[in-house]
């Protein structure tokens, strides 16, 4: 919390740069649904740093290298879950700004169009079997300046259902309440 | 990602204003759920252009122009709506800048409690029958700035349901990617 | 909307400053649900004021004063919660800032896995019996600034479910459509 003092050590330009970094990283992140709803790789080979890494844990693909997580968005699996209407959608993230690094910890929901059930009619909105919410997840983004903007250097994901990885990615955001003001 | 090379030649208040631009559309962006689940014409009335299109796809009512737009908020079938707990709910849009001219991309999920089905107690957040997820919609926003403040020229909207329209809105958030750097 | 006059009259570093508050409120806010869901108690004790107040209504418990909210966190009922995976998940807030106060206006929903149902399988994303939307709330924070940073002074929350009270918390996002411009 000793953010008043640090700001006399900066110049105007500086503390204009540091904002400007914060919103460059605001829209990395809200790229990323898109890239991912629509199959983008040609975002995750600029997002992601040549040796960044897609960490979805034990259960999950993951990847390392951009050009390879980039081509997971092209495979069998991901292109039917377009097919199947997925829709990733992301809250507010939280922002830990570094000097030419950060951290982001934000939560994701990924959903999916109900194929059965019962259709429901809401006024003025039409009718619909409802979505189905398949994974809340906490993500930890750990992005490093370029030359060539922001890019994501790793990227780890957890599901949140009670068990302590995720909850160690969402402490993450938490770290200047931790320490000494 | 020719970011760093536009900043060059920009003064630093222009970068101010730009910056104030983007906070004013995230401003924007956010005041439209609670615009929509209160039925705030007066808000519709100033946030659209006098000309501004409001375009929800061939299956659900659109209208054209501010005033109209607005009407649709007081119309039976939207009232309805909110008497029966309809929820907008945005996540962190993508912003894209282009001088007087904006392209915002967002999610919106339009969600209503459940009116039937088991409650379900959650410890220390009482007990629920929980919410329908009833529509997920990839929005396209046009803006433009004018004397009085960012006003919508447009939004589209269409349904994430596994089909090509959704699609294209998203890809619209990816533009500076597909660009050579 | 007389955003552009006011401006006139502020200086460059007042203009950035500005900006440094609703950055900084941005990620108060995005800090909330990873201290929620992972009890975090140190981060209630410094967010909020000596003397905030948490006001859930009138079916759930509240609390007045940092170290009461925070002991919130710690107590079974909420430790119950974690464990069986609750997640809190926010929206884009509205951020109406005022000199050295702020009102906050945002959705929040409260998720928990389901523990019954049908497992759905998404390609490439595993396999879930998927969330519970338990909760979806309007929030107002009203916040102040101190020397140690934004303070939390009043959080109140209200279901939406299609009564009055979340309408009411809603339309304080919409206060400057309201105001004769």
């Amino acid at each position: 919390m000793s953010r008043e003092v640090m700001q006399d050590n900066r110049t105007l330009e500086q503390r204009v740069r540091a904002i400007e970094d914060r919103l460059e990283i605001y829209n990395l992140i809200a790229g990323h649904p898109p890239s991912a709803d629509t199959g983008a790789d040609y975002y995750a080979e600029i997002a992601y740093a040549d040796d960044g890494v897609f960490d979805r844990g034990a259960n999950l693909s993951g990847a390392t290298g951009n050009k390879a997580i980039a081509a997971q968005l092209k495979s069998d699996g991901h292109q039917a879950a377009i097919a199947g209407g997925i829709a990733h959608f992301t809250g507010l993230p939280h922002i830990a700004l570094d000097g030419d690094r950060a951290i982001v910890t934000s939560y994701l929901q990924i959903l999916t169009p109900n194929k059965s059930g019962e259709a429901i009619e809401v006024p003025n909105h039409g009718s619909s079997r409802g979505y189905h919410i398949h994974r809340v997840v906490a993500n930890r983004w750990e992005l490093a300046r370029t030359p060539s903007g922001w890019k994501i250097k790793r990227r780890t994901l957890r599901l949140v259902d009670g068990s302590e990885p995720s909850r160690e990615i969402l402490r993450g955001a938490l770290a200047a309440y931790q320490q000494p003001a």
